[in-house]
């Protein structure tokens, strides 16, 4: 039985959300999440914070395996310009432990996990819910991390397939329905 | 006599220029200057390399104060966002040594150093050897780096004062002659 830790971070320029998973025979158990709020303070600052707290779950963690959200087309140049610098601070952390960063882009990220790529983040978080079996509804930005982390544990295993039910659902797009989930748990 | 030692960084997707001057009594002094020529790589891979080489930097130059290139409005949102990861991956790297970081809009720049903040690359690279008395034009990368460090040692001596040549040269928008520049000196 192989086991591999994943660690996701959605970094924004306010609030960076993070989740570890581990990846075990192809199914995915919920480890830790939760999300990095930035001090109302100068640029150096903030950058300084998502980048000690992103180090300190690599060290509490030990992930075998790096996954952020890519970018394509960002909303405009000055919130592209405050995302690229939380970006540059989470990516150089895991850079520094030697970690490979995969990149998904936020479609191919809700398609994995809800079966659509224009799915809406009340639907993330309650597919990332029934599919970590939670208790409760994970806070939005944790959920993104969450999903994150799920679409690469799922592209690791299967090249694309999405959790497990089979070839047929590879590259589908019809939403997932509570039943799929469970069968793919 | 109170010597004051400036990085001054000027960051880009492929190119990052540093700059490394003495302050002086109002007099600026060369000490080292280059760029970061980032590899054909993997982003995370280049952003290493910037945090990487910043930080030997600060190590072994134990600057007092770090400046850098603020961005106004970016070219479009893609230039941008991989713009803000390089400055992400550099403004982390000083501020894990708890260095301030001081940010001064191109245009400033330019007029500090030139005296126009239309200035262009020929123009910074030409005002930036005289006024360090350097024997050969510097790099263009290096040379925004060392302008960026000399409007910063301007800045902080004099509340934007420009080089030292009276009050009256206060935000003038004259470029600067020869003979300004062997006053200023």
């Amino acid at each position: 039985m192989v086991s591999t830790r994943i660690l996701a971070i959605d970094p924004g320029s306010r609030i960076t959300g993070f989740a570890v998973i581990d990846a075990v025979n192809g199914k995915s158990h919920y480890v830790h999440s939760g999300c990095i709020r930035l001090p109302d303070e100068d640029l150096s600052v903030r950058l300084k914070h998502i980048f000690t707290d992103v180090t300190a779950l690599l060290e509490e963690y030990k992930p075998d395996e790096f996954a952020i959200e890519e970018v394509f087309l960002a909303k405009n140049a000055n919130s592209a310009l405050k995302l690229g610098q939380a970006r540059g601070a989470a990516i150089v952390a895991a850079s520094l432990k030697e970690l490979a960063v995969h990149e998904y882009a936020a479609k191919r990220v809700k398609q994995s996990v809800v079966g659509s790529g224009s799915a809406d983040k009340e639907q993330v978080q309650m597919m990332v819910q029934l599919l970590l079996k939670l208790s409760s509804k994970p806070q939005a930005d944790a959920a993104d991390a969450l999903a994150i982390a799920l679409c690469h544990a799922n592209s690791r295993t299967s090249g694309g397939l999405e959790f497990g039910v089979g070839k047929r659902a590879k590259r589908t797009t019809r939403r997932w329905t509570e039943q799929d989930v469970r069968k793919a748990m």
